[in-house]
This record gives structure tokens, C-alpha cells and sequence, in this order.
């Protein structure tokens, strides 16, 4: 329709995946939300959209698995990641003041990562809502004066409304990475990361045998973590990415063996690192 | 004050962390609801309550991470272990018939988990809530005889009312792992697991020469898990369980060597091996 790349993101249009699409892609994309990740997944494997950006781990709440279990079910390369650090903003209508607040409506996750900045505000009432950009639609929508929305500024600039306050968040290390899909695999330049998957019987060494793949070509892993296959007793997939890309011969080769120890090797793709957010000195 | 063991969790009566403390202490315990995990931790470590329950990792959402850090921060021993598997129920006043349902309250991720059921609910209004239990609670409260809580089954029982539904869930392998601390470590009979957390400089080869103590010693490992060490840039934390007991000598020396190649070592304790639901054919 525009010409400019349409960008599948899961939850409504505010939410931190559209923050992290416009950080990974800039401004010149369509933005499609959906409301699940299976059609985030979906949209671009059929073509319908040219690039998915899904949450794959939060700081605090651990790896979502779900979209890992996507990843294994469809055909789509990781082109980019993305760390966004999670700010919650307390979102009001242009020109009202604190004071002025008598409820706050956001996600339940979102609303127990800001306890202490609750409780700061005294007497209001705190009531749960499905999302956090949606939160900001309702109080908008219903021109409410007396509530205020907890999101991200993305949220704000979207639907027009002010930040009153910024980094409500009790645990400011708080971060989620993204990554950008896309049905094509890419090369990139400079420092890159890949990321993979595989899978083997369990038995005592098995992840040791498949490690020396990596540990003996001085490879650098930046993260593992292990999942009981489902349905099959004692087996487990592991998920594992390494400093260097598949253009690399020592990591070709060193796929090459993993895939000699493995029952299973799955590679979603090389990709240039990005900033670890969650390993800056802290500001505040 | 009753003589029966004071059992601390996170969440309202009836939630699903009380379904798992009394599968794992049976039904002479005292339970201490907490609103927040911290507070279980602390309680269990003042000596308020003599054991916690918390959830540490679910099949879908993965590590919960929080819990992780409260056990590095707090000196509590994992004494056994329990899977649950996490089965959704639609609960609502005795006697009420499905037709009369005209809404369904519950927390946001147990609703995204029965998209598919409460599609076929048909034009029922879907509404957002704090936890799971307290939807139940609200609706006993209320008197609502139009509306229906999504929630474990002990809810149902806690306050009375009655299941029409089970297994509302579209992804049936849905189970949630839970713990059982407290300040005494316990020697296991049988079969046996030990968690341990590790911390090393990351160099390439890290990993690999850490896990050598296990793989050397033909010790198996069920879980592993890296994640970024907060501000402190490249450097990782470990989560590592294994089959077998600190009461063995290999294991023992298996630690001893690993202590060696990491810079922080920290057993959280050895105890009887849970059946893994997870592994289990599908019934449904």
C-alpha cells in the first residue's frame, strides 16, 4: 500500500514492541499489530508482512518460551536484536496534574513492577486492564481526567497524552530483548551474534560434548538455557547463541560438529550485537 | 499457634501456589498468604514461617527470574520440589448453567491461555482481574450468579464454589515448577537432585571447563540456564540442577572442582527428584 515495510508486533499499537520495531526499523515502517504471537509468526512466514519484532526475555520475568516454540515451528531468520530497557510512565490528559489522580489502570505485571511509585501516590485506586498501551486508549477514549495509564512513552506519544512521571519501575534494571524476523537470512558486519537450537538424548556429557564444539574454537557463548522437550521423557532442547556469524569458517565448523553430537541442530540466523542495556552502570 | 507448620506463598487464598504447598506438606499446615515474593522470602529467613513455596519456572513463560535473585539474597535451602501442572477451571456460584454466563473475570495471562475455550463461550464479556483466586473470591463476594471466574481448582474449593469446566487451556502442556524452602538443608533418599548457582569471568571456555566437573564424573544434568550478572558488563550467573545428592562424594567433589574454575559458587540444596509432568503422553 505505502511502499514501506509493514512490521508485525503482538499487543495494541503503543505497546513496548511497537517501541522496540521503531528502534530496530526507524519511523518509515507499517506498523501491524496483532493480538497473538502465533500471528505475529504466521503473517510473516505467509508473506503478509515483511518483518515480525517479538520479545524472546525480560530481565526479571525470564526467556519466553512461546516464542521459541515459534521459532522451531516456522521458516523465519533473526535479522537484529534489540535490548529496550522497560520505563513505565505514569500517562495522564495533557494538563492534568498529579494531585489530581484518583485511580491508575495498567497490566498486572506492570502495576506490580511499580509498587513503591503506588504506594508514593497515596489514596488511589489501583484497577488491573488487559495491556498497558490499551490502558492508555481507555483513559483517552473515555476522556478521563481523574485516572491515570502505566506505559511506555510510546504508548504517550501515540494516543496524544503527557508523561507526568518517567522510570516508576522499583527495579530500574529492567529490560526485554527483542528480535527482528524476517523470511530471509542476513550477513552482518562487524560484531555479530547467531542463535540456535538443538536438541539430544540426555545423557551425562551430552551438553559437555556438544559445548567443546564451541569451547575449542575459543568461541564465546553470551547465553544457554536448557527446556525439557515436550511429550519425550528426559530429552531436552537447548537454546544457544555465540559470539560470531554462520560467514565465519570456525563457526561454520564448529556448527558442523555440534551437529555430529546433536539429534538436532536448528540455526535462526547471524545478526550484529547489540548494546547490552542491562550491563550499564546505573543512573539512578 | 496451631502447632502445624507455617507454609508462606505469594498470592490470595486459593491460588495456585497453595495447590502446590499442599501437595508437597500435605493438608496439617498453616498457610500464610503474602502479596509479595519478597515477603515469603523474608519470613521464611526471620523465622516467621517455617517453609516458603515459590514458583521458579513454567513450560510456557519460562525462568521466573525474581525468585532466582531472592535465593541468591537469602541463606533458605530447597528441601523438595513440585510440578505442577496447571489446569484452568471455569468457577462459578452453585447451581449456575453455563448459558446464564455473561461474563469471565480472571488475571490476563490465564486468559490469554484459554483464548480458544472462551471463544466458544460465545458473546461473553471478558474482564481483567488482579490474580486468579481473587476472581473467584469477587464473584463469591458479589453475589454474581451472570459471571465466572477462571482459576485452579483449590480456588473453587477455598471459597466454595462450584467447577463447570476443567482444563480450559489451549496448550495443555502447561505445568509451573515449584520449591519448597526453608532454613534447614535435607539430606534425600533416592534419587535425588542438587541446584546450584555459579558466577565466572566470561571467557571462551567458561562454561565448558565448569560443566567438565559434572560430564568427568558421569553426573546428568536437568537444567541449565545463563543469564547477564546486572551491572557487571559480560559477566554471567549460572543456574545448574543435577541428578544427584551433596551427601555423595562424587557430587561432592564435583562442587569441589567447580570452585575452582568459578569465581562464586552457592548450592541451594539436594532433595527427592519430582515425577516430571511435563513428560507425560498427552491425555487430551
Amino acid at each position: 500500500m505505502s511502499g514501506r515495510p509493514r512490521v508485525a508486533f503482538q499487543g495494541e499499537r503503543g505497546a513496548y514492541s511497537e517501541q522496540a520495531a521503531l528502534s530496530l526499523l526507524g519511523r518509515e515502517i507499517e506498523l501491524v499489530p496483532f493480538s497473538t504471537f502465533d500471528a505475529v509468526f504466521d503473517e510473516v512466514q505467509q508473506g503478509a508482512c515483511d518483518y515480525g519484532v517479538v520479545p524472546v526475555e525480560n530481565s526479571l520475568a525470564g526467556s519466553i518460551h512461546r516464542n521459541y516454540d515459534l521459532l522451531l515451528r516456522h521458516d523465519l531468520y533473526i535479522n537484529a536484536e534489540y535490548n529496550l530497557r522497560v520505563s513505565h510512565c505514569l500517562i495522564v490528559h495533557p494538563g492534568v496534574e498529579l494531585s489530581e489522580i484518583r485511580r491508575v489502570y495498567s497490566h498486572p505485571q506492570a502495576l506490580a513492577q511499580c509498587e513503591h511509585a503506588l504506594r508514593e501516590l497515596g489514596d488511589v485506586e489501583v484497577i488491573v486492564a488487559q495491556d498497558t498501551a490499551g490502558s492508555v486508549r481507555l483513559i483517552k477514549e473515555q476522556g478521563w481526567r481523574d485516572a491515570a495509564a502505566i506505559a511506555g512513552e510510546t504508548a504517550a506519544a501515540h494516543y496524544g497524552m503527557s508523561i507526568l512521571r518517567c522510570h516508576l519501575e522499583d527495579e530500574k534494571a529492567n529490560y526485554t530483548r527483542f528480535l527482528l524476523l524476517s523470511r530471509q537470512a542476513t550477513t552482518p558486519d562487524g560484531q555479530s551474534k547467531t542463535s540456535l537450537a538443538f536438541a539430544g538424548k540426555n545423557q551425562p556429557g551430552l551438553l559437555f560434548r556438544c559445548l567443546s564444539a564451541f569451547a575449542l574454537r575459543d568461541i564465546d557463548l553470551t547465553k544457554i538455557e536448557s527446556r525439557p522437550l515436550r511429550g519425550v521423557p528426559w530429552e531436552y532442547v537447548f537454546y544457544l547463541d555465540f559470539v560470531g556469524s554462520m560467514a565465519e569458517a570456525r563457526c561454520q565448523r564448529a556448527v558442523d560438529q555440534l551437529r555430529e553430537m546433536a539429534t538436532f541442530v536448528r540455526v535462526f540466523g547471524s545478526y550484529a550485537r547489540a548494546r547490552a542495556v542491562w550491563a550499564e552502570p546505573e543512573t539512578d
